[in-house]
């Protein structure tokens, strides 16, 4: 079977978490939006399958994944979905709960990041916004990145089996996603990320691991991974990173 | 076994999604802040749950369960677990999938209705980010509840199964907690939700219909239903209910 991938084709955005669980499973998978309108795919494909009145279970909105006859819509959802079936979750339900949760905390993270560009309104420009932004980046810079970073290198800390991974002793998507928070972070955030991350150092450790993987390293370094941009999620206006 | 819930005493919040389907299910929880201290409960029990040293699995945040061994976090993840348990989710697969999908679908709703009060920082007060929340709000009543409400909308009328349930025939979690999202819109928005009930009959109708069931009705009308108020999620300043 091969996986469909609805997401917008120009952004790393939301996508960008369920690429890396495809990419690092090897996993069948064609990236709709991003093929050729010409071949019937690009973005005319993906706003269809938006706006396919015939779809018993429309997404409220991309990503969303088809896989055989099922949609599955919500990031950490398409995740969980994907985890078992490529090795990237724990077998047990004790440990597919946890890596869920620390999914869903990764995913609030990603949303709090995206409001402080956008703290009034998704479909005004942030230009027309920006007074709010600064000090809602204000707010996200000194009060809840140290908050999340700190759960998260706590989590590793305690983490009972010593393989440096969020959950258990192997690599899960959560692992994947808190590499593209890291870097996220990192670009849209450079200044605070710099004073941060000394105190984060498992944390840190676990994003470089990501990005040594060999499946990972050869999708960065390809044409598929695209660049952060001021049209994402994670967006660099120096004016916000205080 | 007996359930513990450990969320803030004297709020609906996030919590209160857990309660109704413990409450629909019948099942044995203890909702420990709101036990007397004296008996080593209350907000001192959940202050030393939050921050158990000892824990590996911490929440980043209530609500979390206690559920025998399991220490779970995030409320539609809680959700997720609950519902086969208790007969509030699909068994099969896809269902399952489906039901979280609304969850997180619900749960993304509920944090922009947060933020129509916080748009800057949950650590100011609303009084200290007033402008931008009228400007927040103007945006949610016009666009976001319009859009959401409609996507559920849809859904109802999309169903296969004519129960008049969000996934498939039977009663869910993802329905209750649409009541919840209903009762939530009313108390802070009366007059947009005024305006935009009757375009939604099935919503509305369904709405009704988990109010009248029997265990949630018993519920409702307990102390143990909190009463929404101006420290909660759903809160209700006439000055952003345009």
């Amino acid at each position: 079977m091969i996986y469909e991938l609805y997401y917008w084709p120009t952004i790393q955005g939301r996508g960008e978490f369920v690429r890396l669980s495809l990419e690092e499973a090897a996993a069948d998978y064609v990236d709709v939006a991003r093929q050729p309108a010409r071949q019937g795919m690009g973005t005319p494909a993906l706003l269809r399958a938006l706006e396919d009145g015939a779809l018993a279970q429309p997404a409220f909105a991309p990503p969303f994944l088809k896989a055989g006859k099922l949609v599955i819509g919500q990031t950490a959802n398409i995740l969980q979905f994907l985890g078992p079936r490529h090795g990237l979750a724990p077998r047990a339900e004790a440990g597919r709960l946890w890596t869920h949760q620390l999914q869903l905390t990764i995913a609030d993270l990603v949303a709090e990041a995206h409001d402080t560009h956008h703290p009034i309104a998704s479909n005004l420009y942030y230009e027309e916004q920006k007074a709010a932004a600064r000090q809602r980046a204000a707010d996200f810079t000194r009060h809840r990145m140290p908050k999340y970073l700190g759960y998260f290198e706590q989590i590793l800390e305690r983490n009972p089996r010593r393989g440096g991974y969020l959950a258990g002793g192997r690599l899960s998507y959560a692992d994947l996603s808190l590499f593209q928070m890291v870097e996220g972070l990192r670009y849209a955030f450079p200044r605070a990320m710099a004073r941060l991350e000394s105190g984060h150092p498992r944390l840190i450790a676990l994003h470089d691991r990501i990005a040594a993987r060999p499946r990972i390293a050869a999708y960065l370094s390809s044409s598929r991974r695209l660049p952060f941009s001021e049209e994402g999620i994670f967006r660099h206006y120096p004016e916000l990173d205080t």
